[in-house]
């Protein structure tokens, strides 16, 4: 597949010869015409219609015409210019070591042209005066921003309630103002659970044209933001196609980069190199950046002992400089410029946890919460800086110490979202960390985590492929939302709801059609019972005609309705008899 | 593949053409020499070895000769007779209708003969003067039996240990006395999790060769337990090869079969029926059975405003039945009498759930609880009378209301093992039920479910096959173990630690070997990097040589980890200062 096929990865609404899809992209109008927020609709054959929140981008819109070579519609771009706060300027010039290619020697110097996106670079855009052009200072200054009432749309909530929570420093919305393709979204715990999918090449396998697709493909599944942690050739250009193409906030570690640059020497990186990366990457319009600022020189040796020591590659980068050195780490001695870099392009920190435990036998010990404290003081700079501020989390931990990982962690940051790595609640099934990950991930969400990153079951032994990352992004779609049925989250029932009841009333294309996974429900149903009658068949081949409880519960309800009421009233008196007798149950076995 | 073929499907230890397996068959041999209890032992390529817990039977023996058509030898036979409570008798006849065939009509009465066991039906087994020979009886009267002292070695604890929680009710031993091949496993909280694995055919599909399969798959991976859920044709022929060739213990539904002798009316349903059933399977040597007496007359109507009324199979049919003749169930009211039959055998009560809720709209309702308080009056009942018992859990339940089920039932069942389906905490993922639920069940496996029943990505959709049953198992292996982890079960950490050590240290082999399913971690890990030097490579296709994480990590301890023990020493005085300075942490960048 190309990078000029990859939006025809989208489904195509109202029928791709497969059969109905049986949901359309609609939107919901906001206060101006251009605030349009997406939403899926699924059409029910009782008349109703289901609303579904929805990633999937113009890519979905029958309406829109994609085109990956030109790159999404910059929806943001009146509300951006409009605040009058940033203006274009001539952006750093592009290098050959951006794409992890010699400036001389063999080959060197020569870019791909044919892969650069076409039209060249944009200039880029950022703060007039220096100072913050966040979501964060707005909602401070009790400004409501075309963002927050399009996420206040998107999440059914007042868009005061999300300017309250972004000002608090309780949410964050990643929205870099030289991404301004992005359809805002918001991560906080008072909000719908979000899922992040890595995709990304690496030295050993992949290219420009699979992370293009990669990403369409996981947003089309439910992914609520997407990290590029490419770290081979092509970095600079590959992020460009996925930037200009993507729907959804745009996260990257710039550490991998900057470590390209120097050829992957740890010990020669630079602050010069890492803030020049940094620069690069937020004028592509990279929304959101990992920073491995809490891997302090003197935490290093807290590993030591560890079963796995550090198994962050950040981390571990960040630790090796330091010892190389003997020097406290350049991130967090600059932390305060890189603010300032942050703030003036509206790029969100995700402080990263690069002493995460890589094993059970590792969580939760000094190295890791010697870490978090200091995320927590490097959010509240961060924060004076203006800067939004989300902080991740592990990793490898079992069940009984998840909810203290999410109850430090808002202790220690002020209540800034927690954006964690599964967590794995088991070391012993590689090939199935999609699972034991998981399960960690549905408990912490429900237990205050905002977004969750997602584990593919390729984890710990190869790449993901295009049905690994399908299989990854549901799998955290189901965590996620378990999690927000658990918070209460107001809505969130509706679906399952929906759901239930189409599986009670036997209306099969129904069920597929408000599946997360549609396709698949589809053909796991086919597999057994193909034919067409037996989608409106009263029962299914699980237990047969005979069998089915469904089918005999609604035979009792027709057939026994009144005979049900009779008992029901008569039930009202024997509670009472109950009562009076000592609330005693009758039992006519005894010994 | 037939039946006869399907001893093969099972492992060969020692070398299968596809690369060293890495790990063989072993016993632990107790204080008799007849007591060899089978374990797993991974040899690891640093010389060490690793034991698991094993529940694949002879199959994986290279010393024994399994031959499905002889079956198992009959391992438990002379515990059994040398005891001296239970005698041989004429058995009930096999009937036509026994296999769902009508003894009269076109084709009635026609046993296919092929079909039948080699060697006709053996003469059962009971209690000689009908006192209860279960190991609930021996417990009491404070006797250590080779069962229980086997089970003790499997699980690592005392016998006495064994002995207490059986004889307080806290755990079931299910080993009918027909059923001597059987090899001990005990279920209760105080022991590791375990696994139930359902097989069956149905009207839909199926046959008997698959199910027998089908069994040798599930323990393979880990079942500890199957029930046959049959409901098709040849239900008792069936049966009686999956009794003769399974190394677990069997449950069964007998309802089910009950109501194919009715042609399916449930309300042809009687009590002599049921308990002609129960007695067929008793003898045929089934270990524990389902019996859904809690789902009494009055509490029918209960479900009539449920979204997803009754889902329960065995509920269903009880609900009609008891609405048919407004009478009140014949499992209720016959259930001293049933004891006294289960008891003759050993036959473990598995008390089910007849009205558990089939969504998350319809958890913890009135209805499901106050069944469960009739199972916990039930479940008083059956102890009197010397059978062991267990109690089934729900079913579709947010996570947030999981934690009541476990307690209710520990509270009202005095500590009966609890075994739940899921529980599925949430609706909308049809295909990904087993994760759904696989969340669910590891929640509830930690905070004290004994027994798991799986469940697989074809629940809601059809019947599962051969790759859904392994997914299901593995699945639920990974709930059970992440509880164990979190129970802190003795031992069950070393299996993790031993993993991420093997991971740490880049030994591919011992990790594939290691893993809960060592074929799919191999093939994923070949599928980027299949040369044979990888398999040694101090990285993976993730990553790179140049990102590794772990390799850095090794690096850092290789050239510095002197410096990290003075800066360590360094730390310690650091932390003197840090307390006397009134623990501020030291920051340079503030605002």
């Amino acid at each position: 597949m190309t990078v000029q096929d990859a939006h025809t990865s989208a489904p195509e609404p109202g029928g791709n010869g497969n059969g109905p899809i049986g949901w359309h992209k609609d939107h919901l109008t906001g206060s101006r015409p251009d605030l349009r927020v997406p939403v899926r609709r699924v059409h029910l054959t009782n008349g109703r219609d289901v609303t579904l929140y929805d990633t999937s981008g113009p890519y979905t819109d029958p309406t829109v015409d994609t085109d990956v070579r030109r790159g999404l519609a910059p929806l943001r771009e009146g509300w951006i210019t409009g605040r009058g706060d940033t203006g274009e300027y001539d952006g750093r010039p592009p290098r050959p070591e951006d794409d992890g290619l010699r400036a001389t020697g063999p080959g060197g110097g020569l870019r791909n042209l044919d892969a650069v996106f076409p039209g060249g670079p944009r200039r880029p855009r950022r703060s007039r005066d220096g100072s913050p052009v966040t979501q964060l200072a707005y909602a401070r200054r009790g400004e409501i921003t075309a963002e927050m009432e399009y996420v206040a749309l998107r999440e059914n909530v007042s868009p005061e309630t999300v300017r309250e929570e972004i000002a608090a420093g309780r949410a964050v919305l990643p929205a870099n103002v030289n991404h301004p393709e992005t359809e805002p979204m918001i991560i906080g715990k008072r909000f719908l659970v979000k899922v992040n999918a890595n995709i990304g090449n690496s030295a050993v396998t992949s290219s420009i044209e699979e992370e293009v697709e990669k990403m369409t493909w996981a947003t089309r599944w439910g992914a609520d933001t997407v990290m590029d942690l490419s770290t081979g050739r092509n970095i600079h250009t590959t992020r460009e196609w996925v930037l200009r193409n993507s729907p959804v906030p745009i996260g990257t570690v710039p550490l991998y980069q900057a470590l390209e640059k120097v050829d992957g020497r740890a010990e020669e990186l630079t602050w010069d190199i890492y803030k020049d990366t940094v620069i690069e990457q937020a004028e592509q319009g990279v929304d959101y950046m990992t920073v491995h600022a809490g891997v302090l020189l003197r935490y290093v040796p807290l590993t030591a002992r560890r079963k796995t020591g550090i198994v962050s590659r950040g981390g571990s980068i960040m630790a090796a400089w330091c010892l190389a050195h003997h020097k406290e780490s350049f991130l967090y001695e600059n932390f305060e410029e890189l603010c300032e870099i942050l703030a003036a392009y509206d790029v969100t920190f995700s402080l990263g946890d690069g002493l995460r435990p890589g094993s059970v036998a590792d969580a939760n010990d000094e190295a890791q919460f010697a870490e978090l404290r200091t995320l927590g003081e490097l959010n509240t700079v961060a924060k004076a800086h203006g800067v939004q501020t989300m902080i991740e989390g592990p990793g490898h931990v079992p069940m009984h110490k998840i909810k203290e990982n999410i109850d430090l962690q808002q202790e220690i940051c002020e209540e800034a979202p927690f954006y964690t790595l599964g967590p794995l609640t088991t070391d012993v099934a590689p090939g199935y960390d999609h699972i034991t990950s998981g399960i960690g991930a549905a408990m912490i969400a429900w237990w205050g985590t905002a977004m969750l990153c997602y584990v593919t079951p390729k984890e710990h032994l190869g790449l993901p492929d295009r049905d690994d990352v399908k299989t990854g992004v549901i799998t955290y779609k189901i965590a996620a939302h378990a999690a927000d049925l658990a918070k209460g989250h107001p809505g969130a029932q509706e679906w399952d709801d929906a759901l239930s009841d189409a599986r009670f009333e036997f209306r099969w294309e129904d069920q597929f059609n408000l599946a997360l996974d549609p396709d698949t429900a589809r053909a796991f149903h086919d597999e057994t019972l193909p034919a067409e009658p037996a989608k409106t068949a009263h029962f299914c081949s699980m237990c047969g005609p005979k069998f089915c409880s469904m089918k005999i519960s609604q035979d009792i309800r027709r057939r026994h309705g009144g005979e049900m009421e009779e008992i029901e009233a008569g039930m009202a008196e024997k509670s009472r008899e109950f009562a009076a007798a000592g609330n005693r149950v009758y039992l006519p076995v005894t010994d």
